[in-house]
């Protein structure tokens, strides 16, 4: 896959004609860096408890979205939520006050990613959490997420009434079952052959995951059928995969990061390999630096389901802006033309959207492509310099949920990548140019 | 629904500004008539054998797509493939020499249309085959369509191969079992619901069912795996649906079929109920007239798969075209990019073809929407004199076999219904104008 070639689409991009021929100390390393993205095939491979597949996980060890975290008084709304319903679940405390009291005196929160494992909005990952387990073949790295709980009311979005709790039992326990076996009789199941036909089928791979859903629930179903679990049980299942048009979600997430993981720690190379939010901080990961580069969390704009409006948005939080850096999400928006209104934009806006994008990425994807565009590949490959020099931020899609715990999610919409984060990593970078060093 | 000012839209068409305003016989029977047919809701309620749902078939009657035909020396490739693999299946003949002697001596070829039924381009329908049975609940009207085999060798494409005589006996014996138990537990699924969904996913509704066929699976699966018809029997069946793109096709076709019913009969309507070819002709149903209006079947335009060319292409054939009539297939190809190069053209072709249609029909169909078009409506209710005043042809969408029987698909692509039929409706409708009477 050629990278474009360096420099010259800042150059073609309207507006930073004042930047300068970047330094090309990171060309083979983004080489190198990209190429390894490139070739990664994610396989979902089964369903595990997290404590089995992520080492030295505590009880009270709770894994969330974004950079980490400062304390218990950074958490806003969703999270708080989820931390809480998820010590009610478990039996840990008997109420919501006792939780929010456990949870500040006893919880240690973790970046899930720090862990190779990803977090859904204010969704988190304990011990139990039976986890999606996503194998990216060709680099042997794995990484892992929480099962989709569907729309509505939802642990991630800091619901913890009865009900949502009552569906979570049973999504880890039949369901995470009947889903393991089902995946373990399949051999594994392709995600990435999945997410190229979706791109042709309106979905962003981020925000619009309806056809990813639908194709993912149409290959597990027979190998569903086929257990020896039950009738009764394996129509459950099937019902609900049917259903749950968001389900492939946080498999998009977990195979961007195994694909991403294949990256991290290419001395010099200038990609970002993960954006995402806590709900206090934002920050962008970089293969050629470890650790995060944080800025305060941006604010979203968007369309709010009816009887909401900005004022009632809690803060942008979730590991899923990961897609973007794989060229989907926002980067594949041209394609997906119904989601562009749901999230409070137009086609053109989409189009105009995903076509900037190529102004700061080093090249275009080699299998997620978008018929509207002829079958041009997606912008692929963030460069932290381009962004940098350019001033162009990454656009992200994004849920919004109420900043009250317990609502839901009110909207959605999308955003943009502050600049200062990138601004931070290339001064990083830049002092260690050459050396083969790594800092944060 | 409004229907759109009479004759506005032709003046507004493009060279088509010598028409005059036409006499407005037609707008009050449009009107009731463009309302039956966007008030249908047609939901797929069971799997039954022809003969027990269409009177009077006696074992030798063969039902094809389009207008009647003169005879067995009209017969094209395709269907004729079909009618000796049907007769080898049944044991009436010992092999395909004798079936052709049997075919053009003893067989009796009916149009299936005027049976309220639909041949899929060659293929057949006999007494004992399982068609799918749709009900159009507020009108009671019923259609039948029989199943879609897949891909590949086909015997609706005139192949007879061993291998596809194999697969029909099991599309036919055990999975037409298990979906018609499925269905029938379901209470009936409703298949514009779906195809409202799948517009919004990339499907033209007609050569793309990609997203409906998916949907549809993923609604299906749940009852498929409820029934007591064993779990290899299921994940077989399951199977078979998670890799045919294609399986909503024939619902398409019998749903729109059974719109249509509701309109047909209505005097002094000009709306076009039906486009489809039988390979020797074409033809147009008018909802104010009774029977056929046909001319010389027209040539496809197309994309060829490797190693086949136009001069391989057989002539076009098959019921499929109803869906144009629907406001689907060409009509919604602006929402439909990945299929627009499948069919040999582009995304921008694709949109002015689909454009142009708003020019020739009544109505934007008020469910059927296209969100790269801002959710405009697809253009819906074909109007005959439109069509014969400004010159201005429906365009449908076609997939093409090859003229040799046994064979198969070896391409896609799209025609223009000739002016000629409409012309000669026209003529009709004229002729009858205000008299409440009906002539073929």
């Amino acid at each position: 896959m050629p990278l474009k070639e360096v420099g010259r689409d800042i150059h073609d991009f309207a507006g930073s004609r004042h930047v300068t021929l970047m330094a090309n100390y990171s060309e083979a390393a983004n080489r190198q860096a990209i190429e390894r993205i490139a070739a990664a095939s994610p396989f979902l491979v089964g369903i595990e408890r997290a404590g089995n597949v992520i080492p030295d996980l505590s009880p009270l060890d709770f894994l969330h979205a974004g950079p980490p975290l400062a304390g218990w008084h950074e958490v806003c709304g969703a999270l708080r939520g989820a931390v809480v319903g998820t010590l009610l679940r478990n039996g840990s405390s008997r109420d919501a006050a006792a939780a929010e009291d456990m949870a500040a005196r006893e919880v240690r929160l973790i970046s899930a990613q720090d862990r190779f494992a990803l977090g859904t909005y204010g969704g988190v990952i304990t011990r139990d959490t039976p986890v999606l387990v996503v194998e990216n073949r060709p680099a042997g790295t794995r990484s892992y997420a929480a099962l989709n709980e569907g729309r509505g009311k939802a642990l991630r979005y800091g619901s913890y009434e009865a009900e949502t709790l009552k569906r979570l039992d049973w999504l880890e326990g039949e369901f995470a079952e009947i889903l393991d076996v089902a995946v373990r009789r399949s051999g594994g199941i392709d995600l990435f052959a999945i997410l190229e036909q979706a791109l042709h089928m309106g979905d962003d791979g981020h925000s619009r995951q309806k056809a990813a859903s639908a194709l993912f629930a149409n290959i597990v179903a027979p190998f569903i059928a086929e257990t020896a679990l039950g009738k009764e049980s394996c129509a459950r299942a099937l019902r609900f995969l049917a259903q749950n048009d968001i389900f492939f979600l946080p498999l998009t997430m977990a195979a961007a990061k195994s694909a991403m993981l294949a990256a991290e720690g290419t001395a010099d190379a200038t990609l970002v390999t993960a954006i995402a939010f806590n709900g206090a901080t934002g920050g962008i990961r970089v293969a050629g630096l470890s650790g995060w580069w944080t800025v305060p969390v941006p604010i979203a704009r968007g369309q709010f389901f009816t009887g909401h409006e900005a004022g009632d948005a809690g803060p942008v939080i979730g590991d899923s802006e990961i897609a973007e850096t794989m060229g989907l999400g926002a980067f594949a928006m041209a394609g997906a033309p119904a989601l562009a209104r749901y999230v409070g934009g137009s086609v053109e806006e989409a189009t105009r959207l995903t076509t900037e994008m190529y102004g700061i990425t080093v090249a275009e994807h080699p299998r997620f492509k978008i018929p509207a565009l002829d079958y041009r590949g997606t912008p692929f490959g963030i460069d932290v310099r381009r962004v940098a020099e350019s001033g162009v931020t990454p656009v992200f899609n994004t849920g919004i949920a109420h900043r009250t715990p317990g609502i839901g999610q009110i909207g959605a919409g999308f955003g943009r990548v502050p600049l200062a984060c990138f601004k931070a990593a290339r001064t990083a970078l830049d002092a260690l140019a050459g050396k083969g060093g790594r800092g944060a």
